[in-house]
Order: C-alpha cells, then structure tokens, then sequence
C-alpha cells in the first residue's frame, strides 16, 4: 500500500500507513493520496484489537531490513508509540492517531463484474502510455474502459497519439465506458503482478471506482466529462503500408536520437522502395541518419514524428514487426503488431522541418 | 577520456575530447578539467594526418549505439564539422578547433618508478575512501602515497577518521612522500581496472604527477603544503579488543540506521560480554535497538561514532572478521581486518548524546 501514501505534506497523516486489526487473525493496511485508496489484508496473531497510523517510509525500511520471521508490534496507548520487534532488532516509532486518517467508504451492495486479471493488464500496459500526464480535471488524463460482446476495450489519447487494445474476455459481461485514471491502473496492473492474482473484480458507483482481489482493494474516483469518440479518429484503410522490424527500428531511432532537437524530438521518416532512412538534426551541434531494408512498395514518402512517441509504441507492441499505416505526411499514421487486429496504435505526424 | 571532461561550461573546449593523429596506425585521445588530464592511444587507420576536438557526450553516444564494425571519422578543413560513418549510420558534428585545447605537456626525462598495478589499486581502494572531499587548496583532499623497503604506503584522513594500507611490492623502489588528489587515484583505478593492464609508471616533478600504462596516461597535480604525522595518530595497542562478523555488524548498522538522526548520523556502540548492542534515535521520529553475539572480554563500555565512517571502513575490509581496538569512549578506535597488519582504519568518536 506504500504507493498510495502521499510525501506533499499538506496533511502529515497521508504519509503514514493506517494499521487496524479486523478480527483476530487478520489487519487490515490502508495507504490514500485522496484521489487513490490502497487497502491491502495480511494474516496476523491479533492479541488485542486496535488501530493507528504508522510512518509508511520507516515502516517498509524496517521491513526490508530485519531478518525473516514474525514481526511484533506492540503499541502503549498513551504515549503514541508503537514498538516493533523481530528477533533481536526493536524499534519505537512515533505514530498518529488513527482517528486524524480521511474515511475510507468500502462499497456496499454495488453490481460486480468479475474478469480474469491477465487480458485486464495486458489491456492497461498496451493502452495506458498514450494518456495525458495527470491533472485533476484533464479528462485526457483518463483511460476509456469498456466491456462488450466479450470483448474489453481499453483505449487512451493526449491528442498528439492514441492506443487502443481489444482483449476477449470468456465471462459475459457489460460495462459502459468509464473513464479511469491512467496511474489507478498503472498502480492496478503492478500490485496485482507482485501478488500474483487470477481475477479481478470491478464495481463502480458515479464517481469512484472498486478493483478488487483476493489481496487488495484499489479505489480510485472515475474521470468525469465527455471522452473524445476515439474510434473515429482511427482511420479504417491506410492506402500505403511498411512492414518493419521493431527491433531495428528502435536501435536506428535510438542512433539518429542522439542528434535529435531537443525541443521538438523530431525525426524525419523517408520511405523509398523497400528502404527506410531516418534522419535528425540540431542547429549548431549536428545532424545524424541512418537507413535499412523494410518491405514498403508504395510511393516515397517523407515524414516526420516525435521519436519518442513512436519509441514508446513500439516498445508496447510484443511482436517482431510492425505494420505501419500510411497516408499522407499530415495524415494520422497507424501502427500494429504485423498479423494481428487487436491492438493498435494512432500518431500524429510533426511539419516538416526544413 | 571522458571522465576527465569538464562539463562546467566556462571553457566550452573542456567538455570535448581532443584527438590527435601522431603516426599513420595511431590516433590519441586527450580530456582534461585543468586538474586530471587523461590521455588514451588507440589502432587506426589514419589516411591523413590532422587534430580536432569533439563532444565527449555525442561521441560516447554514437559509440554506444552503432554496431560492432569500423567507425570512419572524415573531417572538411574548412567547415569545422567531422563527418562519423559506421555502417549506414551517418553523424555530422560541430567541431571546435584543436589550437583552442589547453596545451598538455607529456613529461620528459623524468625518473620512472615502474610497479604492479593491483598492489596499487588494492591500495587506492582502501586507502582513499577516508580523505576530505576534493577541495583545491585542502591537503587532505588528498592521498599519501610513498615506497620504502619494498613496501608501497597509502593513507588518507579528513580529520574525523583515517585509513592507512601498506603493500608489498616486488620492485626494490623508493618514492619518497607524495600527497595525490583522491579523485586522481580513483579515476585511474577505475580506468586501469576496466583496460586489464599490468604494471603502471610512476613519475613525478614538482607539483605534477604522470601515471602511465601501456595504453592510458593520467596527468594530475599534486597536493602542495604539509600533511600531518598521520602514523603517530595510530594507537600502538588497544586495551580492549572485540572481533565482530563484517556481515552482522554491517547489517545491524543498517537496520539501527533507519531511525538515526540525519543530522549527527549518531549510533550508539554498547560493548558487554561477548555482546554488542547498537541504538539510535531521532526526536520526533522513534528509535531502534539491535544486538549479537561478538568475542569480547574487555570492560563494559559505550561509545558512539558516525556509522556512516563504520560502514564506510567495513565495506573496505575484504575480509569476514572486523578486530575493534578499544580504549575510551573518546579515544580514537582501531578498525583492522582479523589476523592482519597491513590495513588499519582509525574513528574518532562521537560524543553520547543523552
């Protein structure tokens, strides 16, 4: 739950990890930065009910300090101090009421719908990167998550790309689009790998979100406003096509790169006849290109990108080589994993510098 | 080279490599700060003579991301850009003339003193990590270094502790007292280390020190003024003497450390019979508590010290058993491998806070 605790400070007690116990063989942690609520369920030898706030840095030093074996907490309720105690290492830290801790509403009685945990965090990797970075009110921030005829659909845009990923789904469910934030799921997809889960199950009320396993509860508000219609944006033909392998694609990019304008990242792509020459430069330091073999039959075509963009979707793609979608150098370019439908993703052309 | 680049900007030159054709196989590879000057000989095929100076940074990176093969370096007198191919690969750079490099002077006619290079970098290492932080005009930034009777002799103190390391070497040399800027040893042990070299020589005039391999040449100033009697610091005997497990005492260090007080980096030592027992504390934060079992007869006695100086020693030890000579709680204690002379480390401690 350390993820979720917040180092700003305004409220000192965002920092610190709320312990209670729950019955006698199981505590209950829970870590909040407002926006994002982590609750985590360990087993325990609960001697005496209670609960208080710990430090979440102090706590998680000790823990990958001491030695294996069980951990003793023991707390004295006048003084505000918990003392910890594994083996012969004991520690006293001075703790926070838990009654200064923001209220944490579990739901109650909302319709669940429960998928397997494997397609979910592949859809979060393959369709979270293209967000906006994270503003409160920036509903570009968000990733659009729907279920349909078996089919979840996780899709994202900061208006320069976009990724969209269809993964089948055997349950038969139905979720209309919501709009999660980008770092829920990030925050989702990493907790629920460490601890190895099988499912996820996802409730929602207006504006707060519930992911749930067996482990860990996640609770997140919901982006309010109108999502662009991004799936019209996504072109259905693409008249010119580049097959071209991912690996040598990132090394080539990442060579021209090392000339790149800094301010713009903007790397030039020229399609010839079965070759693609990459080529970048900066004013008064240099310039740099570098070329190789592609499958590409249609007319030259120059055009340019910020490499970074197209960097972070090649890097996505889990295959050997990627289609790329052509059409005009002001025209949205596609890319996809070669031979396969299900994953694809959008970017915008940058002008051509001369 | 790079390492000796100075990135500071008041002379742009300093941030780029100088190099230089001095026959027709040879090309020589120059960086300096104005403090370390490095110099590196590499095979090439020169087909006309000429000198320039590059970016370190662009340089280093074009290395790292080209594949294996021959890099041609192409230059055009009149443009001051160097033309970089490898493969496909091309890279345009923006030069700055060589006249504009600071003249480096190779040494002539000097006495050499050739020796084993892992005596010496044994010594660099255990030696150096105790002097003062680089200042120009502090000596004990710097490190002793002298050869008598076929032992090599470094040592370094920055007031609050000391190290000291005696090597035997083969040859049948004498260096009389040298103090060297840590940061030059450190630099041409990592240097040396990563080329695999043999032997290095030592030469010296007045206030300048050349090291030279086969392949490397580091130029550095040495340090002007008086360093202090460093040996008769060191305590002759130690009334009370404790051997410790390296590995224990370094992990409980850690673990106790997690609620030092940042500012004074205060751990308690607690010396009783055949027990060890290390506290720390912070106001407002908590405390910590760990003991083990360690070989000692002596008195009870607690003293403190600056555990970051205690790991610092520890980690240097290369052996599994620490001898801790004891005397007062304010007398400066003795940190020595188990079963060995020839390294010794020296604390000063702190004061018991109450």
């Amino acid at each position: 739950v350390e993820r979720a605790t917040s180092m700003k400070g305004v409220q000192p007690v965002l920092a610190n990890i709320l312990i209670e116990s729950i019955n006698n063989s199981t505590l209950k942690f829970t870590a909040t930065d407002l926006d994002l609520t982590v609750v985590a369920k360990i087993d325990a030898q609960v001697k005496e009910e209670g609960k208080i706030t710990l430090p979440a840095k102090k706590l998680s030093d000790i823990v990958s300090k001491v030695s294996e074996g069980l951990v003793e907490f023991k707390t004295d309720d006048e003084e505000n101090k918990m003392n910890i105690k594994c083996k012969n290492a004991k520690f006293e830290i001075l703790s926070i009421p838990a009654e200064q801790f923001p209220q944490v509403s579990e739901e109650e009685n909302l319709e669940t719908v429960e998928i397997d945990i494997k397609p979910f965090n592949k859809a979060v990797k393959q369709a979270s990167f293209a967000a906006a970075s994270y503003e409160t009110n920036n509903i570009l921030a968000g990733v659009v998550c729907k279920i349909e005829n078996s089919v979840l659909e996780m899709a994202s845009t900061d208006g320069n790309r976009l990724a969209r990923v269809r993964e089948k789904i055997e349950n038969n469910v139905e979720i209309e689009q919501l709009v999660i934030p980008s770092k829920t799921l990030q925050e989702f997809s990493k907790m629920s790998s460490f601890i190895d889960e099988e499912t996820v199950k996802i409730s929602f009320e207006k504006s707060k979100l519930y992911l749930k396993t067996e482990k860990i509860t996640l609770i997140s508000r919901l982006m309010e406003g109108n999502y662009p219609k991004y799936n019209q944006l996504i072109p259905t033909e693409s008249p010119k096509e580049a097959i071209v392998s991912v690996q040598q694609l990132i090394s080539s990019l990442e060579r021209v790169a090392i000339m790149v304008n800094e301010k713009t990242s903007n790397v030039k792509f020229m399609f010839t006849e079965d070759k693609l020459t990459l080529s970048a430069d900066t004013p008064d330091s240099g310039a740099s290109e570098d070329s190789f073999d592609i499958d590409y039959k249609g007319e030259d075509l120059l055009i340019a990108f910020n490499y970074k963009y197209v960097l972070d979707s090649l890097r996505n793609l889990e295959t050997s080589e990627v289609k790329i979608g052509l059409n005009s150098a002001l025209s949205a370019t596609v890319l996809r994993p070669n031979n396969e439908e299900d994953y694809i993703c959008l970017i915008m052309p940058l002008h051509i510098q001369n």
